[in-house]
């Protein structure tokens, strides 16, 4: 059996060794005669699981013990709606006197991504959005997402409900730098400090593939779990406690209600037990999580990540010196370690690149729909020696296209 | 590897050979060497499957052209809120003049998913809820939920946003019957006739074990997998088409606003992937439902459901002819096939009664903590040579305890 590397953007690559222990598990989990699919999301077994696949992610990502680990369904797009709501709700229950119009929810717009969180506020309605800053003026030709703007473009509002971010944008490859302060990082130092900021962040496509900065001014980070660390279907919510509130109460001042199901409080409530869970997912989530631990957690995996990236774009650059590739994030602009984006220049160019990578094996290299060109999806699955086989290649079809 | 016979309510009992296939998929999905947790939900391969998926629901269940079938997230609970909120919107557009007072949602309350939809309905606000039926006035002690009520005891509103019912009770072990016009049948014929009724069903726990009566007039039918097809985190829904509407037309006329990932519109023009599916759910669905289709289909599994719950009540009324069994509903009055519960009589029985059955390999039989007693789910999965096993072990603990 021939194993494809799989640069796909999500879902995406799972290590081998975890999905052979997860072959066994689905007919035997844990000796239980039951398999994992099978077993029930309250039985003893799976509920240690569960607080263990929590304790991997507080004790890898320093979570503080003001925020709790919430696991749901539904994915980010779920989240688009979840966040507003039950920040809303906050709102109106810390300044029930606000009419609609005078409660704000400002998004910082990077990406495809970002850009439909603001129009799921849009249409959700019960309150303002207020774009904080929207990259594309920012970019080579003033319609593209190619950047993280430089932290002067941003207007915050002055007690928005909701601060929203996407900290790595998946189809364009734009990312926030990870250093804090840095000019593509998130602008913390804009807000007001020793306050409890309403910032959202959706980490979907960079969870665990490196320290999260500031974690902890953080309201609410979510992520989808089929990029970095499982199947879909599992959705990791970290919210800040203050942020986990009455959506009832609220409701009856007047807020949106709240579907339960996307209700913090009833996650919260019912240790995210509330109905049945995606049990296989959360399953494969914590063998891969488990995993990532025993190789280093992640300093190992910032490390390598950052490798791995760095080599990708410097062969881009070489391709570009040579007419060849050329990258769509600009340098120095939040080009992201996880979706390396870039076109293959010349006729007839991406087609023949893509099907020359797919006989070696180098699949799911094709760009988004929305953008074209190649997208390599970097994800901590994707081993430093895999990275370097499509390096490789990129270098051969460097070489065959210069002669 | 000694496998376990899992009675669970849900997730429950998958089989064998399904699981032995899927372990194989894992590594390796239809030979594109890449596994299934890990493929593009927009890959061709992934798309035919699902094509395919739907087309083994529709013929098996004859779902007519006039409905849509979809896969979304979230369970039965997310569907509480969803069902409301899209037929709210359809009300809304429907009757665009009428008050929130004015409009009222029809429920048939007949156990604890029942009630808890209704209560969702209430929180949701929007409309009136009117209890059509509550079956706990029809129980023995005037408050338990052992029976489906008669028919004569509904009372539905002249023209209500949704009339809502839950075909089979997992906690409570009652169920419709199938046959149109039975005294536990759902009383369609106190329908207005030739109109398109806005009847909502809750098929999780008995959906696909046997046929449909009257499909065709149900404005919504909704399961989650983890009971007959496959594993948590997979959500059916067959929509009749006059409901999947522009919930955002009917916001701008005042409804309350639907979540995107809510709307049935959103997930019917995206054929089901507006965003990442569960794509492992969906996956073990498709093979559990190619092999129902090989074994013979709907006729096939509502023979042999039939027949394995036909034999454990009459080992349940052996026992409550010597005082050690006493079956939780009332004869005649609904009894699940899918889910059998009954008390174990007598000071410590019950325990005795489980551990005896673990010993031999027959699990998960407790019933829910909020009924007590033993429940056993007697799903698709459950051969009828395992219903066999428990009702042998039944006759010997019979045979123990009336020395």
């Amino acid at each position: 059996m021939t194993r494809a590397i799989n640069f796909g953007a999500g879902p995406s690559a799972l290590p081998l060794s975890v999905l052979e222990e997860a072959a066994q598990g689905l007919l035997n989990f844990k000796g239980t005669g039951i398999g994992i699919a099978e077993i029930s999301h309250r039985s003893a077994e799976f509920g240690d699981f569960l607080t263990n696949l929590e304790n991997l992610i507080r004790t890898q990502l320093n979570v503080p013990p003001t925020h709790s680990i919430l696991f749901t369904q539904g994915g980010g797009c779920g989240q688009f709606s979840a966040t507003v709501l039950n920040l809303l709700a906050r709102h109106r229950l810390l300044h029930p006197e606000l009419a609609d119009e005078e409660r704000t929810l400002d998004y910082v717009i990077t990406g495809s991504w970002s850009k439909k969180a603001a129009e799921e506020a849009r249409r959700l309605g019960g309150a303002k959005v207020n774009v904080a800053v929207d990259a594309r003026p920012y970019s080579k030709d003033a319609k593209s997402f190619d950047n993280i703007p430089p932290h002067n473009a941003y207007t915050f509002s002055p007690d928005p409900a909701l601060i929203y971010y996407c900290e790595n944008e998946t189809v364009d490859g734009v990312q926030f730098s990870n250093e804090d302060g840095a000019p593509t990082s998130f602008p913390f130092e804009l807000l007001p400090p020793n306050t409890l900021q309403p910032i959202v962040a959706d980490y979907s496509s960079s969870f665990m593939s490196r320290p999260i900065p500031r974690l902890a001014d953080h309201a609410v980070i979510y992520a989808g779990a089929q990029k970095n660390i499982g199947p879909a279907g599992l959705t990791i919510l970290i919210v800040r406690q203050d942020c986990i509130v009455d959506v009832d109460a609220a409701a009856k001042l007047g807020a949106v209600p709240v579907p339960l199901t996307m209700s913090y409080k009833t996650l919260a409530d019912a240790k995210s037990l509330y109905n049945t869970p995606s049990v296989f997912s959360i399953y494969i989530a914590g063998l891969v999580l488990q995993r990532m631990k025993d190789q280093g957690g992640m300093p190992h995996y910032e490390e390598v990540n950052k490798r791995k990236a760095e080599k990708l774009y410097a062969v881009i650059k070489e391709g570009e010196e040579k007419g060849v590739f050329q990258a769509k994030v600009k340098e120095g602009a939040g080009r992201s370690w996880m979706n390396v984006v870039f076109d293959v220049l010349g006729e007839g160019a991406l087609s023949k690149f893509i099907s020359g990578a797919e006989a070696k094996g180098l699949k799911a290299l094709k760009g988004h729909r929305s953008v074209g060109g190649v997208r390599a999806s970097l994800y901590n699955a994707i081993s430093e020696d895999q990275a370097d086989q499509l390096i490789a290649y990129m270098k051969e079809y460097l070489a065959a296209s210069t002669v």
